[in-house]
């Protein structure tokens, strides 16, 4: 039972470093959001589009996780206010980002001056659901040619999900997705998470979602 | 450095049981090919294909791996020569297949009257790199609407590729994805890995594959 305590271990210790992130936020008037995908289903571009309709109203920082590389960080840069890249990459390489890694981001970031820090976790279903990092609202994004089991398949990231974003709506008429048998897989999850359905090339269904998340961070 | 140590040790004993899988597979004249991608880029679709060009010259078994439900299983029981599913589900939720659980599905098949075993790994870019199952062939499915930078940001599942599939390649024409610049991106970290462009809707490109893999187990 050695290696079920030492998991157990760090996720305890990680548990804690998340409140004293969430600490750290409130503190300064800010709180995170936990952006969680499979790899390539959109969420540097819909964090793009977040940043596009939310800035300058709000100050939005981003931090980047990433196994390896910095090409979202350098996608993002010029459109927050912010940007903290963190490379998880390690032997073995790290598969989610962990409460002490976004500790090290949030120190880098002038916190006083942002409101909103948008997390964009690493590309992976599985690992980084059990993590907390100090966020207010967990946001996970499936994409329409993942296909629609992705709920079934990938249960725990969907049943703590504060949000569900169906992405690549344009890619409808191409793929076969059947959307309310995706609603009712995550449902039988999750009871309240709200579902928005957007295309991030075109831009429809974008301003719902930042209307919603809007809605969520106002009297933080 | 107890973590460091720890992993190491799991990483050795899976290695052990990789080499003991090898063994085992060989002595009843069969091979197994190790399928992994991230969520949603195909790999039932591409087994479900390969299965079809395979057989009946070739005798193939099919394991199954996922975090939960039988949804790829039910998929190729009645096209494949036997399944066994492999939930991996748990607290924590594992995030790849390891060569213990291998091991145990090996265990269910009928292995002298099986040429091939396929191996669908749980949908992850990060964590399945990690762990040899006694494979003789790591095939790695990127799909095209993931786009083109997944290399760049996963680089160690593509290093230790023996080929890399191209899937979806119907939606080329809806999605921003440059072959070229995914194929240089491989190359970078993988030498001599071949590419294979395919569509498992329309069926093109899939012959290549099959003759390829084919060719590739011709002599185990």
């Amino acid at each position: 039972m050695k290696k079920i305590e030492l998991i157990q271990n760090i996720l305890e210790a990680n548990s804690a470093t998340a409140e004293s992130n969430r600490a750290t936020l409130d503190r300064n008037g800010c709180a995170a959001i936990n952006v969680m995908s499979a790899p390539g289903a959109g969420k540097t571009s819909v964090i793009l589009r977040t940043l596009d309709l939310l800035r300058p109203a709000m100050r939005v920082a981003v931090v980047e996780g990433d196994v390896s590389s910095t090409v979202d960080a350098e996608m993002v840069r010029g459109a927050s206010d912010a940007v903290v890249q963190i490379n998880t990459r390690s032997m073995p390489e790290t598969c989610a980002l962990i409460a002490d890694m976004v500790d090290a981001a949030l120190k880098k970031l002038p916190l006083s001056e942002i409101d909103l820090v948008i997390i964009e976790n690493v590309g992976n279903l599985i690992c980084p659901s059990e993590f907390d990092l100090g966020e207010r609202l967990k946001v996970v994004i499936s994409s329409a040619p993942e296909g629609d089991d992705k709920p079934l398949k990938y249960p725990l990231i969907f049943a703590d999900a504060d949000a569900v974003i169906i992405n690549k709506s344009d890619l409808f008429p191409y793929v076969d997705f059947d959307v309310e048998k995706f609603k009712r897989s995550v449902r039988d999850l999750n009871a309240s998470a709200p579902f928005f359905e957007l295309s991030c090339k075109t831009g429809a269904g974008v301003a719902e979602w930042v209307d919603w998340l809007r809605s969520q961070l106002h009297g933080k």
